[in-house]
């Protein structure tokens, strides 16, 4: 069975990184774009993108009228225009797949909500990259049984902020399982300030930045005479396509809104 | 709450460790210690033992009914012998923590209809190191969603046999979840023979043995744009001693039998 | 002081890299391009160039007489082409940089013995990545001290040969210092064929090939209690332009011919 | 041949170590100890040491002229003590190899001309783990061509001092090569205050500190498309063994003074 899609913000990296990967996939069919601009046009007629006859819209409700069979809209745009086709997705029983961590909480219930009502699957994720969302998972279940643990990630040269987004938030989920523990000896001393690195709940995170390096990170637990470490190379943005597949033929089995990729990975 | 034990083959390298480690924790009770030699004496009185007044019985009956007030039997014998330990524990309401792979199914069996009867909770574990246990359990979820898979132990130059049983072992398992795929390239060719390592269903297992290394494993997962690796490096026998003391505290809230450690450790 | 530069190649993966990054460096200048196609043409004709008014010649004499105050080729076509251009270049007093394994060793004397003559410095270079150069001169040093040594090679899985070029390249390395030495335990046993890797003059190589993975290559020197590892992850084919660069800038101080980037890289 | 040795610091933890060595050594023959205290004992009769009928002396000079035959002084004591022994071994033409950082340089000058003037070969080192010392003249070799770089040391969650010893002293030699230079983006911001490791010239170096680690250290460094790492792991004394064994040897065939083991490895 072919599976119809539509997708919203095809000229973002994400979105015409998806629209590539959709044509190499049989059981997948574009069938229209949803686009805050170049309503009207189809795909071929637009500078960059490959010459497929897919009409583009900007009015999503249009878009979900004209195309009612589609089965699924990946949305890869910003918060508020993603709310919006979202909502009108669900409204006319299109299931959503959305790459966003920025909707409130608010939203969230107003759309599972509306997901249940309308008994259409929605699946709304903050990382699509399954190895990224299994360090994290694999970590959270480690740091119940060993309380000591560090961070360590690397990203190339040209990243402004320190740590990452996803060490932050590996960090705040070993919160959540692990016995608080102030790690290392309790007189230590950084002759260099900041050797230590980040102190978050009395664990460390250390931020590497170099040329040649993408993006990466490791968590290494320590116990008496053993190390564990759960690391996590990422070199492209090809990672994320697949959790895009995965959670597109997930979104066909579910009747409610499922918030986070980890949610839908049946680990047992 | 002192948890009261039983230490069965005290002289082992396993053993001497676990004497030791009881030694330094308050809430666990070396009382009594069964060997095949020295009955009638104290751990004082025999060479290379901790100078501990605690008797030592060659009978694991008279042992047990001497100390019937015993909490648990951790037996690190051989398996003919540590079966007779367990039934006899079991019989006499005392919590065998068994470390042995070597027994047969049928004994397992026989033990599990005997610790169910007696309402007298059993662990027995192939393994204590809780971070090899887990680094198993992980890799055979990540296999699910990653099914390029391969494996590298990493070992010292003394060891005999390759690859290593935890190697076998976490190959087994992956192969339980993991969608049978032939990995590399269809027309891949090794110019030097066995540059691909091991083929175990496909997956490859790489053994390298070098002075300098003690026991290391990492279970490496490929995907399109990214890896994730999952490693674990023992250093030293204390790593069994925290599973050992784990073990002790889980099988006082049992009441049945519980094979691999893995089934105690609950990681949800 | 700009150096003027002409390409040979223009078209392959390498040269087009290479009058990429020649168009961000201030010092560095193309003025021609020597082409087995085009002759008459600028590269600003040719699909997929750059929109440069860069001339083209198939003839590299003509090339080398019509741009005769160029200061260096940068050769990288086949060794058959190569060497023509090679030796043209010389006897026209423009230094050639040359990346190629394919030359025999008479290609090599006869191009040396006219650098000297033409007192016109030439370097030829099997691989221009100074990481991937510089990980095999010190695997050549530490074998010096450790006769013990395994490599692991880590590629996509769409290489077709195990074990790499690399890696073959570095055992020979190795085995020029070493004490030559039958590693692991004389009785080691493979339960699962090819497990150990392959054997090299008793060091032992391990190929791993996986979806995610680009090219890495780890060398692991074993002595009594300690292990040294030098470790090149490439990940993209900018690691062989900063390569050129240095080349191009080494030749010019040159009066005879180089071979291997190793014996320009002074890294006392 | 058999190289015959006083042992000055019998009872340390170096010394110890060195002794239990010796013992295992053909080529290598203890003749007497120099301790501060057990004068006219011999080894068998000091608790914790070996049955050897080893004779110990307190006055060094005494030591020297009853075995005047002696080759080589191995000296693991305090640098005070240290700095007798090796002035008087020198002027008994017995040749010293010193395991301290902390002799002054006038020290070290003195030492050095009485050296030479008496053509008895001396070896002082401050770390005698051939691996670390090849990671540091590596790190400082690839810093020529890389400047950027990063430095992570893991060590046991025992260690007071954050960087450790060996990470400063890395830092240093690479200093001494590299093209200074600000890494990471001018813009970057450490959201969480130390992220980003202690700036050491400009380099970070990041402390990890866990249970289940022992001496570990790893020197990364990038460059367009690719990363260069140099990576010591140390799990135990013997490290210091082969390097001890290694000076010895040295020695023999020396007529002056060297600073650092370093500088005897003959890496060409």
């Amino acid at each position: 069975m072919t599976i119809k899609i539509i997708v919203a913000g095809p000229r973002g990296k994400m979105g015409s990184e998806t629209i590539r990967m959709l044509q190499h996939e049989d059981t997948l069919q574009l069938v229209a774009c949803i686009d805050r601009k170049n309503d009207g046009k189809t795909l071929k007629d637009v500078n960059g993108q490959p010459a497929l006859n897919v009409p583009i819209y900007e009015n999503p409700l249009e878009c979900f009228q004209q195309h009612a069979d589609a089965d699924v809209l990946i949305d890869l745009t910003v918060p508020d225009a993603g709310y919006v086709h979202t909502k009108t997705a669900l409204e006319n029983h299109i299931r959503p797949v959305v790459g966003t961590s920025g909707f409130t909480n608010d939203q969230i219930s107003a759309l599972s909500k509306l997901s249940t009502e309308t008994k259409t699957g929605c699946i709304i994720a903050p990382n699509f990259a399954v190895g990224a969302v299994l360090m994290m998972q694999f970590a959270k279940m480690a740091a119940k049984f060993f309380p000591d643990v560090e961070i360590i990630e690397k990203h190339h040269d040209q990243k402004l902020d320190a740590p990452s987004g996803s060490a932050i938030k590996t960090a705040q989920l070993i919160k959540g399982t692990r016995k608080k523990k102030q790690q290392g000896h309790p007189n230590e001393e950084e002759t260099i300030k900041g050797s230590r690195g980040a102190n978050v709940d009395d664990m460390r995170i250390h931020s590497v930045r170099l040329p040649g390096l993408i993006a990466h990170q490791e968590v290494i637990f320590g116990g008496a005479g053993q190390t564990l470490t759960i690391k996590h190379d990422s070199i492209s943005r090809d990672s994320f396509m697949d959790g895009i597949k995965f959670a597109v033929q997930q979104v066909m089995k579910l009747d409610k809104l499922i918030y986070g990729l980890e949610n839908v990975l049946d680990m047992e």
